[in-house]
């Protein structure tokens, strides 16, 4: 293990850079064998990841680290596998560079085209999931971009073990180990001083909980994603069919309560309410959630002493719970509905059931978010349900992707202008 | 005028934002229709808008502002009539908002599409010249985007005078007048507080010289383009056809000299500078470009007396000269000219003149800027050319737009999921 200091990350910046420019002609055939390589070795050599995260999981058990967080730096031989499986999905992927998105020409007999490009080097800041390491690398690798990893510092010794694996599938493909780098030295500082390596980092990818997205945000020099954090609305219209929406705000909150696609708040139309509310919070209860409700709804559900209904505070509007909470208020119109996800939306997926076509589409065209439904789970954000294969994570933002990012959007392109000697009149 | 202070400029972001919101919305027929309106009112009410550029033209006349500023700031009959021009060019482009871009479906029926949408409020800071007031506002109000416009000090008058004409062209039409703003307050404060303003504008424009730019990229806490600068190099290859090149090189240095995508550096193969320098070096002698070469290139043409040939510095590489100048190297390999480009290019524009087909596709293949050329003047490089048929700016970034940025280049899309009532296993 070498320990990096600030001096030497540019170097190790050099290094990706200019591998960068190797690996953004490599044919598909060595990518995917690079990948394949990968999936081999994720399944057949399993020793040495397992016993550092081992040695990694004791340490912060020992340290008293939460259940939660334990459980998502633990890799096991089946997580190991599933990671495997992702990345050969991976390489199953079209690739998509070099290819051309949109021809013209002109008058004089100047063709022009737009070519699909990687977009160069990537960097991840990612917290404690080690298997980010791999998926992070599988994706850049197929669109053509180096990448520098920096993971979380519980996770280093399983980290160290990950990327010697990958080193080890891109020299048996005869590709340089440059296209991937490794920042091994857990020390604060080095992040610091890798938001400001624009000179060699073309786009910036946290992976983890919304402090870290938005100290990303505010202190990167070059492009970096936001997203990973949504406020999830879903609005059950005066003209929605209740049980269908009782299932679907099941779906959104409790299939995964943990992930940025999961219901936080549940908005009800005064008309359906009395009826519907306590439908949908029966299942809800069922499955454990708690639910913080304004007035309103608080008196419909105070009856059904098997829900759990309390009274929500003003700043439960708004807030990502990532757990079995979600907050419910009673609307009095589709306006008061769209106005609420409009104050309190943080653009990441918004539905609506409604058996209304009008409805459904104002709610479509009018709520701005990365991802809008009608009659289904929020929790269907997702670069794999959205037919992008894989996803290296969620964007909120307006610029660049929105929603899922996979292969395509760690794409930028350039024009391509062939002549035969043309000069502009 | 009202004369905006820090504080009611987050009013005026407020009130873009609400416009936004609309006009994300309106018709294509609406829209046009601003745009035909403002194209009578710009032909027909020019009276106020140029006795207001006169007094801008005759205060920055007499406080010494060079010519070819004063020339930037000057609005004529025809300049108007020629912006006006532009408008219905952009009025007859296809609207971008509410195209689908891609729909996919899951085998349980759920059916996914991106549909373009506008950004939000685009805001623009610019320098002299006033009819940037028109083009930003036509490119921004057909892609459906509100816009905050802040234009030079030296212009003020033309610019409140352009945007009442503006106003009318949208009361007219019964559309708000919010969506566009104007900082008509010159203090340079206001643009620092509008370089904050993350949480009303979705993307900065800055359309200017160098320090412009550069100061919007470092301060800016929103996206911003960075671009409208490039050190475009055009490379003669050893198998080039020389009167081509000549011609080439004579139309990206001189057609306009001022542009970004001019020609800065001329790079030529050993093998054929003897031959070919003098030809390519009468041709801009002609037109009066001075010459600054190298030892190699100086030796070649040092004998012509007629051509303006000295010594280059070693700044003049990697220069944007924005005149009649250019820099001059001989190099001895195709790698030596793509190891030049990629020290000095700022990823703008840049050509090869060859016959090789071979050398034609790796320079299109490993140079990495904007625009590639293969035997055509870098010119071209230009919304209009390329079939976008208008620009807000050109990008040399690779997030988000690349190259000149039309109409599609300031949206951004949602994905739209409709479902009947399916959940995620």
């Amino acid at each position: 293990m070498t320990i990096q200091t600030v001096q030497n990350l540019h170097a190790l910046g050099q290094a990706a850079q200019k591998a960068a420019r190797k690996l953004a002609r490599l044919s598909t055939e060595d990518k995917n064998a690079v990948l394949m390589n990968l999936v081999d070795l994720l399944r057949s050599d399993q020793k040495d990841v397992l016993e550092a995260n081992r040695a990694d999981y004791e340490e912060a058990e020992s340290e008293g680290l939460e259940e939660s967080l334990l459980d998502r730096l633990l890799l096991t031989s089946d997580r190991l596998n599933g990671t495997a499986d992702e990345i050969q999905r991976v390489a199953e992927l079209p690739d998509p560079i070099g290819e051309v998105i949109e021809t013209s020409s002109l008058p004089n007999g100047l063709t022009t085209s737009r070519r699909r490009v990687p977009l160069g080097v990537v960097g991840s800041i990612y917290e404690s999931r080690p298997n980010v390491t791999i998926d992070i690398f599988g994706l850049c690798l197929k669109s053509g971009n180096a990448c520098i990893l920096r993971g979380g510092k519980e996770t280093i010794r399983s980290n160290t073990a990950l990327v010697t694996v990958l080193r080890k599938a891109l020299t048996k493909a005869g590709v340089t180990t440059d296209v991937v780098q490794f920042v091994d030295n857990p020390d604060r500082v080095l992040v610091d001083a890798m938001l400001k390596m624009d000179g060699y980092i073309d786009l910036l990818v946290p992976r983890g909980g919304a402090s870290l997205v938005k100290f990303v945000a505010e202190n990167a020099t070059m492009p970096a994603v936001t997203g990973g954090i949504g406020v999830c609305h879903t609005y059950v219209d005066r003209s929605a069919d209740l049980e269908m929406a009782a299932e679907i705000v099941h779906n959104a909150k409790v299939r995964r309560p943990s992930i940025c696609n999961a219901l936080d708040t549940l908005l009800i139309h005064s008309e359906v309410a009395v009826n519907g509310l306590p439908i949908i919070a029966k299942a809800l209860s069922a499955s454990g959630v708690e639910l913080r409700c304004d007035n309103r709804a608080l008196s419909i559900l105070g009856p059904h002493s098997s829900e759990v209904a309390i009274p929500a505070n003003e700043d439960d509007w708004g807030r990502e719970f990532l757990s079995l909470t979600a907050a419910v208020k009673v609307v009095d119109s589709f306006n008061d509905a769209l106005e609420h996800i409009e104050t309190y939306g943080s653009g990441h997926s918004e539905a609506i059931v409604t058996e209304d076509k009008s409805a459904a589409t104002r709610f479509l065209d009018e709520v701005d978010a990365a991802a809008v439904y009608v009659n289904a789970s929020t929790q269907f954000t997702d670069g794999g349900q959205f037919g992008l294969g894989a996803e290296v994570g969620i964007s909120t933002q307006k610029f660049h992707a929105r929603g899922p990012m996979g292969l395509k959007e760690l794409t930028s392109y350039k024009w391509v202008v062939v002549g035969k000697g043309q000069v502009r009149p």
